[in-house]
């Protein structure tokens, strides 16, 4: 599929200069773009690798020289990633509807739209309900009553238990699990991790005289909000009496566990790896970052941003900026790790007074 | 289904008091329960909530004057966590038995329990056997050989390799992986890592003639015993000659990584994201924390507890709490933390005497 | 299958001794092994365990006195985890091509090799081309264009996304996800997080007058080169405008993330829960230890070793090995953790002068 110069540019909300009429059939860096590639070359950076390619048209920074650069035509864009978050999606493949794939097992008592897509091998159970356009890839599993709204896009492998509600225009990667029994045990007299909690680990732990772990059952389900993607093989366990809940706009990563009884609010992101135990509140907002995990029955405010393998191990307020294990303020953070550097040469300075 | 106050009182083994024949219908957080519904307020924090809704009954703490919140009947619970293990137990749904599903693809020399289920699109290989009461959700893989115990839960995507046996009363969450091949190779040569190991980091690292990682094989399998469960997307594999095991009564979270040669023993707790290297021998009633990894080759002693987020790069004796990367008892951990915090304010001080 | 000592040691390129025509059928740890095993008594540690058990064969050090051990016959295995890859290879099942399955749903546009296998349920989209000789087991997902070479292993519940090539005798474990989309989001003015990166941290983040994240599509598909293996459950995400690579000969073991755009090279080890971030590119012969991450946009050397748990947040040159969070040299590392650890006392004593 070819675009004009023109027509990317008003998709882009860009201004356009030279040829507008020049038609290209995809995008590329600009080291290897071709005559019919349109090259992305948002920073001065890419210049040098503009004239290595051949690209006749380019996406440019503000103030390039794009003749000079032997371009017949560019799109001008002030914030490059905005810009590559439109061209993607002009260029990107549609999933076409293709019906209820005769491979599928669809309950009878569930109700499919006219126009949403099931694959093969998937199983949709009773009273299930799958909103209009929605497209459902192979090999899904789609439990008794789920709730999946219009517009969702379901990769292959997605399990979505019992007690799930999707909201609209949400994108499940591949093997992605909805709504999996929680993690909550409980011993009959106070266990080990009551124990150490209490006692700061002072004293040493014994075995206790019933070690049996009893099973707290998840009966809450889990309401996934509208406008959520969540990344592959990642995992949102059910809550034990309410939902466990990711709130809309919010964007996941994969392999991140969100655990029973969460609460995610709205336009969060959540990077790979990153981990949510039990009952904790997220705030509206708030970045974790990859490998970052918060410990259980903990409030996190609005705004927050938790850096790259931090570990909060306490209640964090609005706004902040997290780093470390235990995780404090960034700032504080830095300045301990370069005090802590510098410590072996102090040491060795004060032994020789 | 409906519940009289008296008959969940007999089955949390607990008191009650009021109108014992009240009947509630579901458990519910005490603010938004209705008047059918049993709140739970299990300490004296939820007194405002539980007049806040409209719960006639629920379960309260121990010295709670439940007349005068407003109910009519009241259930005592001096434990909380293990009534809610009971209650919620009591009014979780059962997988009813369905039989094998024309649609699953068992193979004829399989050995299937005539209680037991089979969910569409399983492949159940020839020789494996699943026993009484056994219930295996959808697009579930069972490989040649595997044997699976009575009364288990397989739930949906779940795959189980060649070498793999499972006790009884497992619950394998969705897309439980059981048995892959283990992550070993190794080189012609001494490799890098062997050298760094060595020199603990000395000499640089460089290429080594030839790079190629030879595969050791997994023949060893995995046995999984009673009353084990895993959560959704957890991993264990398959040992080397022997086979790796989990413990029974032991209980792992969701993406957990258990790797190939591993012994764990009975009665643990392994969180969210929690990793074994291979080789590594756990012992009973060992708690490791959310995101806690644990080095290859190592053996951890009964009773530990393991913080979250700990890096475990050495043995540890039994009983003692670690935190820490890399983790060491968990009062020196604290201590050296607080040390480290006030240490800029200390090296500014140093310096301007 | 029973297999000489004769035949053993020349498959190894081992000597033996003794009793060359002695047949053994599997292998098994000295002590447990019974008089037709082989048992692995590959350094001096074992040799009471060979007393204890019953073999009549075994792989012994170097230096071992096989007869006084009460063995007919001994293979000498100079490098011993070599002689273990070389053994187990010879003692595995291979997998018999079985054709295509019947319930197996492929394209009829499909290119499927004669002698290659496809198991039950499995889907195969439009135009998808599959080698020889290569095994792909049940409910597998292979997107339409996706291009396998030959001699591959695609084991049960894989994803192939569009976009996705795989390279000869690649090895795939349960519940890869390879080629779902990257986790790449923009806001239409600058973020929180990238406000924090620049000011590290010093100013409160407030919340931005529009929150929604866009999405930018990902075009450029993956590449996975020649004699790679992925362990269960680990995901590889699709580049933006050009493909992620992972190079000829690299091993990834279970739960690891590799983001978009990422390029691993050639030989390296990623060990499991390891997290690469977008963009990041990784030289030849890297080891990456258990749980550790990298951040996005990085570059890491040849030759560099990352131990378990670490968190890389700047370029690494090559050759260096690094630990901590935030990664530094091993050395440095290792000092300053050292020094913390004594830093309690120290204070003590500061302010007892």
């Amino acid at each position: 599929m070819t675009h004009s110069i023109r027509a990317i540019a008003a998709a882009l909300g860009a201004q356009a200069q030279g040829d507008l009429d020049l038609a290209v059939t995809r995008a590329a860096e600009p080291a290897t773009a071709g005559p019919d590639d349109l090259a992305l070359a948002m920073t001065p950076a890419y210049g040098p690798a503009l004239q290595k390619g051949s690209a006749r048209a380019a996406i440019v920074w503000p103030e390039a020289d794009w003749q000079a650069l032997g371009l017949q035509a560019a799109i001008i864009a002030p914030r490059a990633r905005l810009a590559m978050a439109r061209l993607t999606q002009m260029m990107d493949k549609t999933h076409e509807p293709t019906g209820i794939s005769p491979q599928a097992l669809v309950d009878p008592t569930a109700m499919v739209a006219v126009d949403a897509s099931i694959g093969a091998f998937c199983v949709v159970g009773a009273g299930a309900v799958i909103g209009a356009g929605t497209w459902v890839a192979d090999q899904v599993s789609i439990a008794r009553g789920v709730v999946i709204g219009a517009g969702c896009q379901i990769h292959a492998g997605v399990r979505l238990q019992a007690g799930v509600r999707v909201g609209d225009r949400v994108i499940l990667q591949p093997n992605v699990v909805i709504g999996g029994d929680g993690f909550s045990f409980v011993t009959a007299e106070p266990s080990n991790v009551e124990i150490a909690r209490e006692t700061l680990g002072e004293a040493p732990m014994t075995a206790p005289a019933d070690p049996t772990w009893h099973r707290i059952h998840s009966l809450g389900g889990v309401v996934i909000g509208d406008d959520v993607e969540i990344g592959a093989g990642s995992t949102v366990d059910a809550g034990t009496i309410r939902a466990t809940r990711v709130g809309p706009g919010t964007k996941v990563d994969n392999l991140v566990q969100i655990g029973h009884n969460v609460i995610v609010g709205a336009h969060c992101l959540l990077c790979a790896q990153a981990g949510v135990a039990g009952s904790t509140v997220i705030g509206d907002r708030v970045v974790v970052g990859g490998k970052a995990g918060i410990a259980d029955n903990l409030k996190i405010g609005d705004d927050v941003v938790l850096g790259g393998g931090s570990v909060v191990l306490s209640h964090v307020p609005a706004g902040r900026v997290m780093m470390g294990y235990p995780a404090t303020k960034m700032q504080l953070h830095i300045e301990s790790y370069k005090a802590l550097r510098r410590l072996p040469r102090i040491l060795r300075d004060l032994a020789a007074r």
